[in-house]
């Protein structure tokens, strides 16, 4: 058993509203368009329904969170960039320079940095620094964490989501920066998925060939040395994880439990949510898919939470920015429910 | 050979700019993502770099055209809506009521609607009326318009593109409105491609299986009747075409010979699209594609066309509406290649 504020976060985790998602589907069948012909925008506006419990839900302050750690795996050779581009990148979010900072800014929406484990000393004060440690050690030599730590970060996750609901938050996208955590989200494909290690194992940030085999030999190794225990969504995050992930994966069950929406964005947040739905597996609803990544079991993690992707456009960059590349199109969902004329209005 | 102004158009096409592409490329390059992490969003960049002359390029002035027009073969029962809704949708675009004005609103882009040839007799004040006939006759029996009426249409278009040009308009979405017109494009499918009739016909606005294959065997019978020359595009658009769909290729020709960027909507502006391809390859160079809708033949069209969607969405509603959603992504795209910092700025 977890400690108490894990358990209860689930235990306080809402179903939807579904006679609110009936009103809101009866509402978009009478607007002026065939029934059915706005397909997915149709949809996410009954599912935001259900969530937030407003026939027309409001969406207006969004926040993406970006949570942070670095990887001891790193020392395996597993990324393309050295594990100090997680620290320089922080410092580059910090001054509202990088991808996902100029997405946000262009489509309203804010930026939260939690550092919840990188390996960078000061952070800039806008950062909120919440570390477990300053990295996790490296899982092809043993268990990335203690349970404790993992725990610790989830916990995280759920306060982060508490304070943004205090806030005011409407939205939340799931962001993440860790040189080496493509390694550890593959790990979380391979434990939870039929697919073998070298299904799930991708280039991350750019790998050669070479580069691939040693990640995916890397993954196998974590996997055989930790034995993580597939039912045990804590053991698996604890030992082949990361603290960004174990951060993300609290705050979607911190969100859901506050009824706010989470759009997840590519492979590696898409690990962390799953993360979150082995743990409660109402969380799910509270999930809406943004992009579908390069990365190879992306599509394979979707489909698992049977979440619909809106945007296809071989991103791989991870921060959230697929996630916050998805804000317009909710808010142009909305709109089309808030602002369109019924068939009735046209005298038909 | 056609009119001065078609022919004079064709002409006047420049090529991209692909010293600017290059450098677009080389600054996409730098920035504090790895090389090609923005997937498509780099690709959008560095076309509209191409299109526009700009290394970054401005596309502030956005508008969404919706050309209408209705079409005799109504009368064969191809459509799960009466004729009369696309006046009735003429009246609900000035309103702006519609799901393409709310879209447009949302996202910063006005809407300009022109009747190339509704039965509308009083349009509204705002509408643009430039009609060269009240909806063509009934392909299923006879050409749907005569070559002259075709080539009107097109200049329309191109007119069109003309004024917009002279708004200072920066980027613009091909929209269109006009019940039956879904069995117009799928012509134009089965003339261009190799699918046969039964695979390019869809739903339209939602039909049943009967309705869908009375639809089948109204396109089998308008080819017959009318045997358009698939080398003839004008030939193509005259006899088995709708006034709005000329109107459209005549649109994208118009803005390509003016370097305006055109974001195709669905399937029945991707028919008019590649209908101005066909008149003129080059203008192929100034399309942007926005979604993949329902209707089966939409995909193998742009895949022709060599244009990668943003959007999977399930949309299957016309007006513009799916290429109105893209807005914000190319906005985005753009922003990000304007404010995100380099690797040098960061110390690497």
């Amino acid at each position: 058993m977890e400690t108490g504020l894990i358990q209860e976060t689930i235990r306080s985790i809402p179903s939807l509203n579904q006679a609110v998602q009936a009103e809101a589907r009866r509402h978009i069948d009478n607007l002026t368009k065939p029934p059915g012909a706005l397909g997915e925008l149709e949809e996410v506006v009954v599912r935001l329904a259900g969530m937030t419990g407003e026939k027309i839900p409001t969406i207006e302050r969004k926040m993406t969170v970006v949570m942070c750690g670095d990887h001891g795996v790193v020392e395996e050779g597993i990324s393309a960039y050295p594990g100090e581009v997680t620290a320089l990148m922080i410092q580059n979010f910090s001054r509202g320079k990088a991808a996902v900072n100029v997405l946000s800014r262009c489509f309203g929406a804010e930026v939260r940095v939690v550092d919840v484990g990188s390996r960078l000393e000061e952070a800039p004060p806008d950062v909120w620094v919440r570390k477990v440690r300053a990295g996790t050690a490296n899982m092809a030599v043993g268990p990335a964490m203690t349970r404790e730590e993992a725990v610790q970060a989830v916990e995280i996750g759920i306060q982060v989501a508490h304070e943004l609901k205090e806030e005011g938050v409407q939205l939340v996208a799931t962001g993440e920066m860790g040189i080496g955590n493509t390694t550890a989200a593959s790990a979380l494909a391979a434990v939870w998925t039929e697919h073998g290690v070298a299904e799930v194992v991708g280039r991350g940030t750019g790998l050669d060939d070479e580069g691939l085999k040693r990640k995916q030999h890397v993954v196998e190794q974590a996997l055989q040395i930790n034995c993580p225990d597939p039912d045990d969504p804590l053991d698996v995050l604890a030992k082949v994880g990361g603290l960004e992930l174990a951060g993300l994966a609290g705050l979607v069950l911190g969100a859901a439990s506050k009824r706010i929406p989470v759009v997840v964005d590519g492979f590696i947040a898409t690990a962390a949510a799953w993360a979150a739905v082995r743990l409660a597996p109402v969380a799910r609803d509270y999930l809406l898919a943004s992009h579908v990544s390069e990365e190879p079991a992306h599509r394979s993690l979707l489909a698992e939470l049977k979440l619909v992707p809106l945007i296809q456009a071989r991103m791989r960059l991870g921060e959230g920015s697929g996630a916050v590349l998805t804000f317009p199109l909710l808010d142009g969902a909305v709109a089309t429910a808030r602002e369109m004329a019924t068939f009735a209005d046209l005298g038909l």
